[in-house]
């Protein structure tokens, strides 16, 4: 096999001709009535028996011959003989002559001679019990459903690729049938490559830059999603061996193979030496972003996609060129399309001529117009499609959308709603339990700088910024609450920290935020306080705080290194410290505000968020 | 309890609060990441760790001091000494130093001393393998995902009542979270009651009045559509002591119980008696078509509702007021509002005065419009919402709709797309064939007769008619082919018949179709044919055939009765005898027709049939 020949990759059609030469198809399995429904049939049905079986009474009431009632009505009702009665599950043991009735309950078989029926409601039945008055007249057949009416023996009932709903399940019951031909649901076996992965639930081990695998239950619940049956196979190490057997068990087992993660060159090795062995490379390489890396071909009788190994590249990649071809090959329909129209809320610059795939989030702005933003935290990113609603597909050749460009998003799927609101900033703890109490929020913790900035660039409804506001902003304060920081100690406090000085003074290992964190901007001013009680310069202290220069993102990790034993001291909360039983030594209050972009205050998500707000609060009072 | 109150009939909007004050929540459950996907948190979950948990490359290269590149380019490059080398799932054995660079993986752990990385297509080994040559400046951070930058600990992570979507699962398996707490999927207990029910795979006796049990499979999937847990009970016959046992249990073990099925005066004594004794009457009676036989309450401390019994008003009521009780509380969100516009095919009058819910079809005319209309095979019909889309709510003071009205419909789900053709007419097992070669096409086998009354009334693509045509039709034919059709008889037509004359000269019972039937007309030809050629009226022939005015509506059902043995011939195909195993006496062949509205013959589904037609004839060639 020359690798060179798939140096030029290949166009995204070209890729989606590729998968569709492959065979996924799972064959034919019979399945129950309780588990047919979502299924696709294979086969024509046809009717192997009238419904109802017989002629049916409509109503309540009697069975006669319709002649015997012309002309009658309230005034002049016909009187007629009552020979017997016949109940739902009854085979009639009387025939009617002319003049007679016979008593029937809805559902039950009419009786030999009767041809129509006549409900009880428009009849009186004489004081002798023994003869029944007629108040109206009726037509032959008329409250009879005629054995067949509903379906006919021999009739058409279901074709061939029908996907069984509840409804048709109400035909195939009537039709007695009890199980049902149906596609096999295509079997994905999923291979995730790389020493590094760890399953969820295992340990973790970070120095050695262990990571939790994503992409084998993400795909997997793709795989089923679209209509297939996931298969999980053990981690394949980048072992060499070890990888070449899951590869040609999964092979063996499946109808697809899906590979993903380790992009080492050893990893990659196995897979072309196995696929040359046994198989045949179709592709390698797409011009798609995320995507590039993938591999499309057969192993032995099984079709084989190789998806990049990044999360996010990889759930982009299999929703864009995989998931159609396994519902193609369930025989599930596409799904309706869900696009929704909106409008770029900011300009978006691409200059590498490949086609995009490009996932976005939804906002409604104060018109009720749709505005869509790019979510994007790194091409290393494994969790930003959570955050995001749908795809906007860009092609190769433009190279920037403008801020308003109208563009069309892709939902992820058409029960896809936005958010009801879109918030970012600072991670506190009052606030999430505030979310909890909203229908599908939205919040980034991006810290309070970064939330400030995006709200004045118009995309989230609101911002939460902690401690001191270092410019004006036209935004509207919704609310605005206390909250106590400082340093977060080991349990018990026993290095006996009293406050800020220890650092500046002592041989204590900290360690900061970000200056992206609102906590960050408190202690700097509690260090400029500092500084200028003591008469000497901000820089002077901070250089005297071991740790003062690396700054963690995260809320609770300076709290995390202090547990870990890597820290004597973080900055953080009151309640983070008091929730994960550490010391804490207090440096003082700061204000938490709730800011909204003026134009959305009227919005329904936003008024939600005030109506919670004043929910948490009074709990809290 | 008095019954007499619930004599006037409560409002749909009544009956939707009672359901509302009932409790049907299931409580909580916790479920693998694998069950995960389509369930409902119920409490938020926070980060428990920092993803990445290390500072990760972001590419394969080589990890550096920003500081030592700065000044470098493709013209004078960085010479950085070679140190040692960082896979992914290795911890660092090196640290840098000035000057010092480190071979890195993507995915690796960066190690100390360095802050940045440079990918390798930007740097050259030198010759002696100890030294890089760095071709590019960078800043520190670049080409590094710091530890938290995907997610940070303490960050919420899902809120609560989030529906786990595949994107969330990749989320949870970043956090290593393998178990969530969902809410437990509602019990749904499914009780049918009725001594005539047998369920579907069993022996069906027609002649007692049996049917095959619809409800029961069919609200168990609507069940499952909506997020609950369906629990099928065996069937309550209408023996009291049985169905009160069965309600009992059915209480004891669910959150929600459905009773529907026999509308016996006995059975709903006992239900009356047993809801008395141990629950609460919430409501009785709904002013609402079909479903007006609809009680609500509670059964100790399970939910009660009791559905009307036919299987259309059954489902109908399930959809509108039980299916949304238990997505709220399966925790479901309502599905996208999937509504169609369109007008109305024909004038549909209603003189009842309840809130009406009208099963409709849809079909897209000649322009793209969407006509609408109604599909009632009436109240007893079992299988009529198979043939429907969705359904148009008319309120109970409008008495008629006109034809062209425009009318909305809420399709059965958001996935349901109309048919691509929608035929009516003979049943024909050749057209039957060609059927399947099509995507979702609806057709209704309702005779050649009224098929032709509906093409011409503008509501149908297509109609098919066999036998001689009665009046001239605008429509264009397709296609027409003959087929053979005669006296089905016993296997080696035992009574030796040849032909017409026998049935009427002989004493033969015979089993006619009903005139709907194109089969028919051809036969009333032969009959005035053999008249004329005895010189007689063709009256008295037909008084002298045994069963000539049974007809049947079913195509195959004549073919049955001589299985069964209660006629000696009946009308039908040679096609039909042949699969049947049955004897056949050809009486000629008549012509099929496939006649289309001349207003569809440019529409895609007509055109498709037109191709399918020209496959299945090929292959018959």
């Amino acid at each position: 096999m020359n690798r060179k020949e798939f140096r030029d990759l290949a166009s995204p059609a070209a890729a989606r001709e590729a998968i569709d030469s492959l065979s996924l198809e799972g064959g034919i399995e019979r399945v129950s009535l309780e588990e047919a429904r979502g299924r696709v049939l294979v086969a024509r049905l046809d009717a192997e028996l009238d419904v109802p079986g017989f002629d049916r009474a409509s109503l309540d009431g009697y069975a006669l011959r319709a002649r015997d009632t012309f002309g009658a009505d309230e005034a002049d009702p016909a009187r007629l003989d009552l020979v017997g009665e016949v109940h739902a599950g009854e085979e009639p043991d009387v025939s009617l002559e002319e003049g007679q009735a016979v008593e029937i309950s809805t559902g039950a078989v009419m009786p030999d001679g009767a041809d129509a029926m006549v409900p009880v409601e428009r009849t009186d039945t004489a004081s002798d019990g023994e003869t029944v008055l007629i108040r109206t007249s009726v037509a032959p057949g008329d409250n009879v459903m005629f054995a067949g009416a509903d379906v006919a023996a021999g009739e058409r009932a279901l074709g061939p690729g029908t996907q069984i709903t509840p409804r048709d399940i109400g035909l195939l019951s009537a039709l007695g049938i009890d199980e049902v031909p149906v596609r096999a649901k295509p079997r994905v076996g999923i291979v995730s490559t790389g020493d590094e992965l760890v399953r969820p639930g295992d340990e973790l081990e970070s120095a050695r830059g262990e990571i939790y695998d994503v992409n084998s239950y993400t795909i997997a619940a793709g795989v089923e999603d679209a209509g297939g049956e996931a298969v999980l196979y053990p981690h394949a190490g980048d072992e060499a061996e070890e990888m070449e057997e899951i590869l040609r068990t999964a092979a063996d087992e499946c109808d697809l193979v899906l590979s993903s993660g380790s992009t080492s060159a050893s990893a990659v090795d196995v897979i072309y030496r196995v696929i040359e062995e046994q198989g045949e490379l179709l592709l390698h390489g797409v011009s798609v972003k995320p995507g590039k890396p993938m591999l499309i071909g057969r192993l032995d009788s099984s079709a084989y996609v190789g998806l990049p190994g990044y999360p996010v590249s990889a759930m982009m990649v299999f929703r864009t060129f995989v998931a159609p071809a396994i519902r193609e090959a369930a025989g599930k329909p596409e799904p309706a399309s869900a696009t929704v129209s909106g409008r770029l809320a900011r300009q978006e610059r691409y200059e590498e001529g490949r086609h995009r795939l490009m996932p976005v989030g939804l906002v409604e702005n104060g018109e009720g117009e749709t505005l869509v933003y790019p979510v994007d935290k790194g091409s290393g990113a494994t969790t930003s499609l959570a955050d995001a609603d749908g795809v906007v597909e860009v092609g190769p050749e433009t190279d920037y959308l403008e801020e308003g460009e109208p563009v069309t998003v892709t939902l992820f799927s058409p029960d896809v709603r936005p958010p009801t609101l879109f918030g970012v900033g600072e991670d506190d703890p009052t606030f999430s339990r505030v979310l909890d109490g909203l229908e599908r929020p939205r919040y980034l913790s991006v810290g309070s700088r970064p939330g400030l900035r995006r709200l004045r660039e118009g995309v989230p409804d609101v911002a939460v910024a902690a401690g001191p506001l270092e410019y004006d902003l036209e935004a509207t304060e919704l609310c605005r609450w206390e909250r106590e920081w400082g340093l977060v100690v080991r349990a018990g406090n026993p290095d006996e920290l009293e406050g800020l000085a220890d650092l500046i003074d002592r041989d204590l290992r900290f360690v900061n935020r970000t200056t992206d964190s609102g906590l960050r901007s408190s202690l700097g001013a509690a260090i400029a306080d500092l500084a200028e009680e003591r008469g000497t310069e901000r820089h002077d202290l901070v250089d005297a705080i071991d740790g003062f220069d690396l700054g963690l993102r995260a809320h609770e990790s300076p709290a995390r290194k202090v547990i870990a034993g890597d820290a004597d001291a973080g900055l953080g909360l009151r309640e983070t410290a008091e929730r994960l039983d550490l010391g804490f030594i207090s440096l003082g209050e700061q204000p938490v505000r709730v800011l909204a972009n003026p134009d959305r205050i009227e919005k329904e998500g936003v008024k939600e968020l005030e109506r919670a707000i004043s929910d948490v609060s009074s709990a809290q009072r």
